[in-house]
């Protein structure tokens, strides 16, 4: 398929929303023996993540232009990683942002992967990863919908929140 | 022109650092009437910005994808808020994420008007503004050039960041 997949409005697009929850639940599944379970997506026009480890990684798909975040509360990201790694953290360290890094990265790269096996055209892009208690806050005409997680042992909450321009 | 100029290395790109510290004095001379100079410049593989409010924007050229970070101490930021508000800030409030969001924006926009002119092809992104002590992580192969700029007026200093791939 050589034409490229339109997104006419890329928060109410069903196939884009679908790759990152799937992408989501089945990295967390294959690396962390974690299942966990979206609940009700929402959109707001102005959003501030707010968490103590986020992953941010730009999106770019021809003119379309965004950001996915995923913000972990410390208890949530701490759990992941009992799993993941089988170390218990109650500090966001070095190797804590590194894993966040690597999660958000496998996230993206999986919700690309199914998005352009039906025909759109997703680039990589570079995770970044925020730490500290922080607030993040994009600047753009769009709106960002949010898609909040319950991690189904022990019921720590996460978020992924998808921005466009 | 229509070949697009073609970045090599972008960290040694003289025409790139000098068109983002051109970007940095010009826009906070027209907004804030505050001089700044530049200090040496130095690369880092792996390198983790730490302020209390960044100004972090995606920058896409052609194949060439990397990250510009604005990082401000909350002193830095407030001196310049102060000459371009009239405004005390003692707290990093919303008005002064916003400014952040805004004086990224301009630094980026400067430059890029300046790059483009000379036949570079950068792309228009959204600016992310991170409040709260917090700490950035690229997770790229690439590096990080760093720009320290003292101020004229108190000598707060703040940082550009320019990550490649």
């Amino acid at each position: 398929m050589s034409a490229a997949q339109k997104i006419e409005n890329p928060l109410l697009d069903k196939n884009l929303i679908n790759a990152f929850v799937d992408g989501v639940q089945n990295t967390l599944t294959t690396m962390a023996m974690t299942e966990s379970t979206p609940g009700k997506a929402h959109v707001e026009k102005n959003f501030t993540a707010q968490g103590e480890v986020s992953g941010m990684i730009g999106m770019i798909a021809g003119s379309m232009k965004g950001t996915i975040t995923i913000s972990f509360s410390a208890g949530a990201i701490f759990c992941i990683l009992k799993n993941m790694l089988d170390e218990e953290y109650s500090e966001i360290t070095d190797d804590v942002t590194d894993a966040v890094g690597e999660l958000t990265n496998m996230i993206y790269g999986s919700a690309k992967t199914t998005l352009n096996e039906m025909g759109y055209n997703f680039d990589m892009a570079i995770p970044t990863v925020i730490s500290g208690s922080h607030k993040i806050t994009s600047y753009h005409s769009g709106a960002t919908l949010i898609i909040p997680f319950n991690m189904n042992d022990g019921g720590h909450k996460f978020f992924i929140e998808i921005t466009v321009e």
